[in-house]
């Protein structure tokens, strides 16, 4: 093949990506970016030597559902960019909730031996390796923000510290550390509190991906915000429906153990609410989010989809 | 004080910063900038709640030497910079430093319970703790470097980039990787190979020190490349002086274990090089950092008084 013809299937690809798609087939594109972003990273780099830092690195990024680099990507897509602008940004955050996985499966952390059906790192490595590989790709998406194919240093800047603090003490962090406490709190914690906690551990990451787009566009004030509520809300519903399935879901498909929360008496929105307030709660989030998303009209029909699929999966 | 007085004693001070200073005067000013600095940064945070995560994050960054800030300092320094804009980046390194000994301290990884003569994080709170304040602590060090006060975001984004790629697994963890792997195997490293696991685990946050200053300044290749060459000597002859201290410092003077080295029976440039060999290997590279200065002339003494001390510390 000539170049001049690669660059012609490449300009039909990106095209394709502006087509109005089902969330299965952009959650499956999404998937597809990360794997194939992954290895160029990892090309890109192949005088690196440590070799099990960095397949413990990279076992950790794939089989994920790819939800916040799908985030990502169709942000972007409504706002009139291809993967070509967004595919680095989506592989960073998937790279960072990655990280943050291997850290909360570690025996001082949650103690799980099971993660995406598969041993989690540091049962099929070790404990420093599954330390160390988290560590590693922390780095690593930052790095990928810095590169001058997503726009111009004010974007990636802009990119990088909305980044850091959705993933630090005040965000992502900050949200595990307190979930950690819960369970050894004398009082289960109010539904405000177990917001808040939700608000860092999941939340921060997710809503950074639904507007991640906006700022590489570079879009208006309005269409950030409505992505900001839109991230929000599906965050919000995203918990909560993980605590329904904490209760009803089915350890094989959830590739992990289930009802680990109701067993420690650790207060949860199920607790709060009750099984079927839960789900009205999360059912009536999931409303207001599409409804965040009416400035973009039909072009967000995939992200409308997405947040039904937040209350209908299994897993 | 009115508030003309504070910005007339707040411009002296910085005027102050342009003397050239001893060594130990200047190292003293760096770790009042990381505390002034540090605080600033929690007091603009005074909404985050999570204390114990604070604390210790706060705890960890406290006691250092503040060698890194001080490279960032001076390097500015000497490029005609205030710390009005190297003082964040100065406290980012401290930050990724910081966290990197919270993790290099784990019972996984080091196991260690003293550092800077003071119970490690781990033995001061709990495992779980130590993992998330080093957490915590890499993107806070990202954030700082987003700070406008910095310079154009061109000058951010190139700082980011760098910090990633010196702090990832082609930097400080790839060593740190290499390190813990050196326990198990069969056959002792080679010098080579000592040499490879210093310029990532030590060698490229030090490194990326010594230069930031150019960066900040935009100051042209030469300066950028003296400094580089500067802070390639200068962690090479830190790390040596780390290995004749492990066999012949004092415990408490160190304020952590000695003698951990020798007694795994773990490859150093020590017992490569022997005692002396190492001692003169050390002293020849500290010349080595002193004449790459020579492009900055008289105003590059405080560094080079600096290499100098590397090779005569007890701790």
């Amino acid at each position: 093949m000539t170049l001049r013809e690669m660059s012609e299937q490449r300009k039909q690809a990106l095209a394709a990506e502006f087509e109005l798609t089902s969330f299965p087939d952009a959650l499956k594109h999404a998937q597809d970016v990360i794997v194939a972003q992954d290895d160029a990273v990892f090309r890109a780099q192949a005088h690196a030597s440590n070799p099990p830092l960095i397949a413990a690195m990279r076992y950790a990024v794939r089989g994920g559902k790819g939800m916040r680099a799908f985030l990502v990507l169709e942000s972007g897509r409504i706002n009139g960019l291809t993967s070509a602008r967004t595919g680095l940004s989506a592989l960073a955050v998937e790279y960072m909730h990655a990280y943050s996985l291997i850290h909360d499966d570690l025996p001082c952390m949650d103690d799980d031996d099971m993660r995406r059906g598969c041993p989690t790192v540091h049962r099929k490595w070790n404990e420093h390796t599954a330390v160390l590989a988290g560590d590693a790709l922390q780095p690593l998406a930052f790095d990928l923000l810095c590169d001058p194919c997503i726009g111009d240093a004010r974007i990636g800047l802009k990119l990088v510290r909305g980044l850091a603090r959705a993933a630090g003490h005040q965000g992502m962090v900050g949200g595990q550390m307190m979930d950690i406490a819960a369970e050894t709190r004398d009082t289960p914690y109010s539904l405000d509190q177990i917001i808040a906690v939700q608000q860092g551990k999941t939340g921060a990451l997710i809503k950074w991906s639904a507007t991640a787009g906006a700022v590489i566009a570079d879009a208006a004030e309005d269409e950030f915000n409505a992505l900001d509520l839109y991230g929000e809300k599906l965050g919000l519903a995203f918990q909560i429906w993980d605590d329904v399935l904490d209760i009803e879901g089915d350890a094989q498909a959830m590739g992990k153990a289930v009802g680990k929360d109701a067993a420690r008496g650790k207060a949860t929105f199920v607790s709060h609410l009750g099984l079927d307030g839960a789900k009205r709660r999360a059912r009536d989030l999931v409303t207001e989010a599409s409804d965040a998303l009416n400035i973009f009209g039909d072009k967000a029909e995939t992200l409308r989809q997405a947040a039904r699929f937040v209350i209908s999966r299994d897993s």
